[in-house]
């Protein structure tokens, strides 16, 4: 998990926090109990921060709007997470159960539209270009999980396909937050650019990290199974090189892949496969490409603590381990 | 159905029909055959068409903003149709298959999320009162959910606590149609609070009517089978009527609604046990109520054919039989 401290942007983090939970205040409790329960089972909170330290690294002196914007974020990412769970049949979620097992599958529904809806109540202030920026994000989350879902165990996804799904179901969140940030900072429109440019490379890579866990991480550490991509035979880059590593587990992978659905078995057969095929290695070469871009972009942003942070930033995305 | 020319904004109701058409185009054309088939399933188009008669009825000329405003309070309208059915494990809407049968539970969620977003692209160009006002509609739908969830089967439901959800789920959209309609319009200050009041109590009667269609329409034209309220254990109007029709049908229809899941059988009884009781009749005069509430608070509107329109469609809505 990320942390404020880490990056100095402690008191920013908080305020978004505070913004957050004031937000998702409701008549009726329940609302309010299952929104708290997503938010706070923890996550990464990597929108907030990406939006608050682009702000920092364009020298912007008041926090109010990327405060705001920051919360919408990470509430829209809440929702879909919520949403996510229940089309994914998802039982764990950040090392807890899922909000639909937990409050039922209506409540839970209600409540992710309720967190959409509390995201653009704060959204919806802003001027036109924003609203249409965070629109247009939400829209990507959207299209992603129908494209994402399009390409289950599909053989002949190509990489360019994989990257435009995870562009729009991760980078662009991301992206937007680093976008807006740098607006609200009074950033020169290079470093708007800059730090646009900055966020889609550092989503990437948060994407292709987050695939990589899914198959080679601990999920001790993880707080939550790894197999879940193989279990819903999502196309994700660690099954676009195994399936592309010339021997033949292509085709026990294909096979597994073109089931209708996956046992506990085929899922561990599944993982042992990519695992040994190189696909993580590889995998984590794209990574650090994104993660290398990312820095790259950087570089019209003015020097200070900010950028320095964002720099650590990337470094901390492609090195995690949860 | 409604229909504009009976309401002389045939015009009017076309240009809103565009706009949400527009509004509705995705990369992924999945979405939009989603968004599409449920919004093209028709529906009664209740609130463009209180908000286009707002704003003619307070001399409104240009058209722009109501349309924009109309055609978002029908997408937000669509979008909570698509959750609701997978809530209410609805089979058919309108006379068709509801969306998640056809589409699949998961593209079906994934569309209600992008009907409410594109309405939020829509409202949130609009200055803050109205973005406020918009999102405390989308507010109240969610948290009526939540309560009439928690009623369900709970015979110590309250009439007020009855109208309280259906002033949330169906009043209250309705209503800031007919305010937004009024305010775009130049409506006065008194001519704007007497659309919203007038918008309250038509609601209010077009919600009571629903119920009574579900207890006593006829299915063919409807389109839809009866009784869904009781399959859910609704506390609707009639429900509560019944209840307290003092003879011997409170332990009959007690029994039903407490039982954790209906069967067809039981429903046929309850719905025979609630015509019988005279809730139907007893209902009627309630919307017939909230409809005279309805033309009376139209009294501060200046006089012409927008108003006289206003004043039909209460007598439309409370005598409709589908």
């Amino acid at each position: 998990m990320t942390s404020g401290v880490d990056f100095g942007v402690e008191k920013e983090l908080t305020l978004v926090e505070e913004r957050i939970q004031e937000s998702i205040h409701s008549q009726e409790p329940l609302l309010t109990d299952i929104a708290r329960y997503v938010i706070q089972a923890g996550g990464k909170r990597i929108r907030p921060l990406v939006a608050v330290l682009a702000n920092k690294a364009v020298g912007g002196k008041n926090l109010d709007r990327v405060v705001e914007i920051a919360a919408a974020l990470e509430l829209i990412h809440s929702a879909t997470l919520v949403h996510d769970d229940i089309n994914d049949d998802g039982g764990f979620r950040r090392g807890r159960t899922a909000a639909y097992r937990k409050f039922g599958l209506q409540n839970a529904l209600v409540a992710g539209d309720f967190l959409f809806v509390k995201a653009f109540a704060i959204g919806g202030r802003f001027e036109p270009e924003v609203v249409e920026l965070t629109a247009a994000v939400c829209t990507g989350l959207a299209e992603a999980e129908i494209v994402q879902k399009r390409h289950i165990g599909d053989l002949s996804t190509t990489r360019d396909q994989y990257l435009e799904i995870i562009r729009r179901k991760t980078a662009m969140p991301i992206s937007a937050g680093a976008r807006l940030g740098a607006m609200f900072g009074g950033g020169t429109p290079e470093e708007v650019e800059a730090l646009t440019v900055y966020g889609t490379n550092l989503g990437l890579a948060f994407q292709i990290v987050d695939d990589i866990l899914d198959v080679a991480g601990d999920p001790r550490v993880l707080g939550k199974p790894v197999g879940t991509d193989l279990k819903e035979g999502n196309m994700t880059l660690l099954v676009l090189h195994a399936l592309n590593d010339g021997s033949d587990v292509r085709g026990h992978l294909s096979r597994i892949l073109q089931q209708p659905a996956r046992s506990e078995a085929d899922i561990a057969q599944g993982l042992a496969l990519i695992r040994d095929s190189g696909a993580v290695d590889r995998a984590r070469v794209d990574a650090e490409h994104f993660g290398f871009l990312a820095i790259a972009a950087l570089d019209p942003v003015r020097p200070g603590p900010g950028k320095d942070a964002l720099a650590r930033l990337v470094d901390f995305v492609v090195r995690r381990n949860a």
